[in-house]
């Protein structure tokens, strides 16, 4: 009387479906194929079993297929994996991993959710280097076990996306001599250049031997060597640049990819065939901020998704108003999340779209508090509506709740004004009266507005190079310990005396620490019949994390205070 | 050529609205009156001192009248109290409160910020007692210097809302012993008695004597009287029965109050006298879900009005949407926080709407992780529209968290199926895949399509005593642990086997831990032919808080898993 649905592969994607597909109907014989030898593992967490965080591999597996099958009646089939789908028939080949044995399976609904694999580029010299891969609780493993056992302890970890870094981090904290290398700029797409430079910081600050803008050319034996002709040592190497969705079986099928690659499916996850559905890393989805399909490999869509096709199984309608990537990552003592566009997507895509930033660093409590920990905050809006694109945002304390709060006004079509309204929750335990996000809306509703202008941080190596006024509105004591090479002191205190100093007829340019001061006496200056004033967004903190990575010439791990600026 | 704007209170609203002044414009003078010796303190960090979490009373000040001069050119004159007001002449009268000596000051526009006080009732034999208030820096010092002279510790701390709670707490965490009394039932009226519990039982656990239901009714020499009879040793008294708007000035001027009680504004934050504006706990505001005028004595709303008003001085237009009230407290180790509309609020106010609840107590990281914590979360939405109207989370971790997000959502009218397409940022160490509030969008927009029937754990005892089959679906391990008397056990994982065992003609009540294994029990039963079966919302740890501190006659202090239901 029920349906049999067939489910391919046993984690995100998979299990979710399977577990809602029960809850809609009792009648479905629902059957989940998995190659390996687990269904329903923490991926996220793979990468916290190598700093002992999460001690025992085992302690990965959430459900076993006995507790499936009791609870749920669901059949997790593990050592099992789908070879082929013969569409006419309906039925799939399936091959026992372990007996290579195969055997028909026939369907009524064919879910796919097969996941993305590591992509492991063919380098020069590669079968002399021990290359592991991160995907899945035999992968973490295996390199676990095998680091475990290196005399040299020298890890290279190769891409600097969310796995990448988790894993040079949990080795690093587990003592090994991690080597990162990315052949990008910068680590973490998620985030811009600018403000990725605190995680860069983070990462050496805490001995991660970081590389960036180099790539590896070949390998020799426990030797990764780099384009710059540079040479690291590595016992073991793990291959992180990034993930390929898995979509053998779906082309073999006669079913259709979309243009990233991955496995194209419409509004209900269904493929070109009416029966099979497919979810997670292998599906390109729709971008609603881009605009355009994307690949979008994170767990909390493909669980949507999973859902979604489980509903549309059952007649019930599917909501997908399409993704906008929200994304944290713990680097050491830092916290980075990001939601939306940011810049160096934008760029990429070559988006047609006006926009303009903001970047704040204000605390995430009160100063009195313990813990006050400051956040490095940027927004990003098109102008001239002021619609909200994205916001990234780094610190030690609490910055996923502001990402979050920004994530839910993007589902909104909110504007930066919006932003400005908002009631959050304030004590001085957890934030300040008017929150980052509050702060956030009124700077850039202002810019939006003319109130004021702004430089970023980015541009102010080429003012100090043409010899623009810049003027540092600290206090004395601020400026003697380090300032820009150049800039004048003139503290916000004494800005109104001493507006002789200040030249009329040229751009001035004004920071403070944070940005907060310098904003005060940018309207000052204005108010005053100064024309052409810009405040210096982000300030001398922004500037300094941003230039600690861009200065070659310096040991990158002094403390940020302790920069003078040439 | 500039105008002359006075100001009347230095703290929150005052400071706010006289910084933003400025910022508009270098042609006014601004002038700040404060009756205390200081202005722009940190309100909300007061009781802190109290544990040395600020350690210095001085730090609580924030900035000095030297430095609003030098920074902003605004005066801000401490220790001068505005008496009246001649809105005739356009002119205030000051009086020095150290020297006694008042003179007239004229105004072009005059911002009253007064605040709230604290309400002192005249309880018989009340000159015996040593009572404080806390509303400022002197209040506090002046408490904690007493405290720490008095012999026998013991402190009693009338009133159990923000300031009551965070006094004692702060008090406690010194080593007094601190005795909490609270009229109502319960404490912190932003959270609704099922919900409080959990702070409850955190007073409880930390050695508070927290008495809700009993009113004071006589002060003896160092004793608390209570109606009940009991009598409570207290050399120090902290009244914190709540606040009172300061109408005196504006009544005394011919202003209108609003039904509240307290100042009444237009949209601009502007009284009856088109010159005079009025910001702060001394006004009522909009609530935009009551639909009716209200009290928020909150230091956000403060700071928004406050530039409200100085936009609308300087000819910018005001947004003024209403607000919500969104708050949020830390209790010893627990952090409670809520936005909108609670159940209490909504029978108080006799409102007529329809609406529901959801209880879920997901972890608030994935359970893998260090820190993982349990989030008791409750969202309330409007029938049959799922418009959201509140939500109330109370755990150890990021709670404030999850009702920002709704306080955001809300404030773009989100329906509940709005909460499920959420896109929050996750990584194992932040968050779930499917996040809290995902979560109870899915179980809200289940219960708004009928997919399953719930009861309150506020409705269990009633059950039990009726003899209604209540069936615990948890492991049996779990079931002997403790469990509630009469309750059969079935665990999930053998449901299916042993239908013979549930009564088809009449009502199940389904509980597991939380309420997740026994929602799909339910649905699995419902699927199976089973028409009247209902989930516990909350499931046998939300009951446990629950009962924890119904239960009269046993020792509150034993730890929730022990318990039994009788």
């Amino acid at each position: 009387m029920g349906r049999k649905i067939l489910i391919v592969g046993g984690v995100a994607g998979g299990a979710s479906a399977a577990a809602r597909l029960r809850r809609l109907s009792e009648d479905d014989q629902i059957i989940m194929f998995e190659r390996g030898p687990h269904v329903s593992f923490s991926n996220c967490c793979l990468p916290y079993h190598l700093s002992g965080t999460v001690a025992e591999a085992d302690e990965l597996v959430l459900m076993c297929p006995e507790k499936f099958l009791k609870q749920y009646r669901i059949e997790a089939r593990v050592n099992n994996e789908v070879v082929s789908i013969n569409r006419e028939t309906k039925e799939v080949l399936v091959k026992n991993v372990l007996t290579g044995e195969e055997h028909y399976e026939a369907y009524d609904k064919l879910i796919l959710s097969p996941g993305a694999k590591a992509i492991v580029p063919n380098i020069p010299g590669i079968e002399k280097a021990n290359i592991f891969t991160v995907r899945n609780v035999v992968d973490i493993d295996k390199l676990n076990k095998y680091v475990n056992n290196i005399e040299s302890k020298n890890v290279s970890v190769i891409g600097g996306g969310f796995i990448g870094v988790e894993v040079a981090e949990n080795l690093k904290e587990s003592g090994y001599n991690v080597t990162l290398i990315e052949a990008m700029p910068q680590i973490m797409r998620p985030f811009d250049y600018d403000m990725v430079q605190v995680l860069h910081k983070e990462l050496y600050d805490h001995g991660v031997n970081l590389i960036v803008g180099d790539k590896v050319s070949s390998f020799e034996e426990n030797t990764v060597v780099l384009e710059s002709g540079k040479k690291i040592e590595a016992e073991a190497v793990v291959m992180a640049i990034g993930v390929t969705p898995e979509t053998d079986l779906a082309v073999n099928a006669g079913l259709e990819l979309g243009k990233t690659g991955a496995i194209k499916v419409d509004q209900n996850f269904m493929t070109n065939d009416k029966d099979i559905y497919a979810v997670g890393d292998a599906i390109e989805v729709y971008h609603s901020l881009t605009n355009s399909m994307t690949k979008l490999p994170l767990a909390g869509p493909a669980q949507k998704q999973a859902r979604g096709v489980a509903d549309h199984i059952n007649g019930k309608p599917v909501l997908n108003r399409g993704f906008i990537g929200s994304s944290v990552i713990k680097v050491f003592n830092y916290n980075g999340a990001s939601t939306g566009l940011n810049e160096g997507l934008i760029k990429a895509l070559n988006m047609n779209i006006n926009y303009d930033i903001v970047y704040v660093i204000p605390g995430d409590k009160v100063g009195l508090m313990p813990g006050c920990e400051e956040v490095h905050f940027k927004l990003i809006y098109e102008v001239p509506t002021g619609r909200i694109l994205g916001a990234q945002a780094v610190g030690k304390g609490n910055v996923d709740k502001r990402v979050d709060i920004i994530a839910t006004a993007i589902k909104f079509g909110a504007t930066v004004e919006d932003l400005r309204d908002l009631e959050l929750c304030y004590a001085p335990p957890f934030g300040t009266a008017k929150d980052v996000v509050n702060h956030a809306g009124y700077v850039a509703s202002n810019l939006l507005n003319g109130a004021f202008k702004q430089v970023r941080e980015t541009e102010v190596r080429g003012l100090i190079e043409s010899g623009a006024c810049i003027i540092d509105v600290r206090e004395i004591h601020e400026y003697e310990q380090s300032h820009i090479i150049g800039a004048i002191n003139i503290p916000l205190s004494e800005i109104r005396d001493r507006l002789d100093e200040i030249p009329k007829d040229k751009a001035i340019y004004l920071h403070c620490r944070s940005g907060q001061r310098s904003y005060n006496a940018t309207l000052a200056l204005q108010n005053l019949g100064f024309e052409n004033v810009y405040n210096v967004s982000g300030g001398f903190l922004g500037l300094s994390f941003y230039e600690y990575f861009n200065d070659e010439t310096t040991d990158r791990k002094r403390i940020v205070t302790d920069y003078n600026f040439a």
